[in-house]
């Protein structure tokens, strides 16, 4: 099978990704980025799903993003609650060059060890109001990567797969029920209490809601708390 | 003066490269990525050239890429010594996709202290080997930078200068003479002693000398050893 190297944050945008790769045939090397998240809740989760999804190696890796501040999930920035969405701003949540950073560390260990797929779980209304989460943005990294590598040079076409991408969030949660996933698992707050009981107030927790509302599938997480 | 964000390795090339960033006016902000470099000389001297540069802000981030494998430099490959330059393989010094990742905490960073400019002391040499060295990378990056963020959807254009890019070892060395440039604090080596003596075997070593001394110049560092 073709190793893929994954992006897996533990929440349920990377697990579904990550799954439908598994589906078509690639070997998962699951890369979780610790960026000076806010909690701890987030890589606990990522090495639920890794195991679920029993990849063949889960590498984390720490990139201290906190120590440049600017977003309100690295530094002292209250996160927005209650907030409308506004699909045409794009909110202090953001981190600066979060993906491209992200992606480059992929990039890194998919050239050792071969792998010629990338996969990152960006959506619809993530592209919405993060840039770099656009089908353009996808699509200006491969380009980087066949220039940025050894492996390019030799030929090697790499592929970043945003299977995702054209999903609205309700959509996600179809797809990854008809996979079979246990989104109990998962974690999206961006404000959980220590216990990891979810805000129910940011927008990661309010779209995750209206996911679930809208797909008609009772979230398996609100269950627990 | 507009901030620029320099990558500061420690060695001739990136002081030279942010020397010049200074002289042409801009206010410097160095990052040095620790990225499970062998030798904590290269820290050391990347923290002496960005006080002999007064820049305004010296940040170290740490990237573990030793936990990825895949190059002598973090790896248990041994450096090669005495080798020919051969510009048509590259080395196993190489470290995948490095630059991209080195670009990219820089341009996070800009993002946040609204730096549009980026500076990178690559050069002909190193673009004879290392894909990531190469103009076409530089400029694929560029165009990369105006997708992936929120300062470029809002209009910046981020510039990836690299000063040195076509410039032999040797044009280096005459360029920073002409700047007043104390080499005698920089580290080039690959694989120094404990007393962060030079090795003067390995390809690092090797170009650093040859480019001294076709310059016409005494390596200040040779003569503290």
């Amino acid at each position: 099978m073709p190793a893929a190297v994954v992006l897996l944050s533990g929440g349920l945008d990377s697990y579904t990704a990550a799954a439908v790769a598994k589906r078509d045939g690639f070997d998962l090397y699951a890369l979780t980025v610790r960026y000076g998240q806010r909690h701890a809740q987030e890589l606990a989760a990522a090495r639920r799903v890794a195991a679920a999804l029993a990849v063949t190696r889960h590498l984390e890796i720490e990139v201290d993003l906190s120590r440049m501040g600017g977003s309100a999930l690295t530094a002292d920035i209250a996160v927005p609650k209650d907030g409308l969405i506004r699909p045409d701003t794009i909110p202090v949540t953001y981190v600066p060059a979060r993906n491209t950073v992200f992606l480059s560390l992929a990039l890194a260990w998919a050239e050792v060890v071969e792998a010629a797929d990338l996969v990152i779980g960006v959506n619809a209304l993530d592209y919405s109001g993060y840039p770099d989460c656009r089908p353009e943005f996808i699509r200006a990294f491969e380009a980087l990567a066949r220039l940025a590598t050894k492996a390019g040079t030799e030929g090697r076409a790499f592929t970043v797969h945003a299977p995702l991408i054209a999903l609205s969030k309700a959509e996600i949660v179809r797809l990854g029920v008809s996979l079979g996933l246990d989104y109990g698992i998962t974690h999206s707050c961006y404000d959980p209490a220590a216990s990891g009981r979810p805000c129910c107030h940011c927008d990661s927790c309010l779209l995750r809601a209206a996911g679930f509302s809208e797909a008609g599938v009772v979230d398996p997480l609100v269950l627990q708390f």
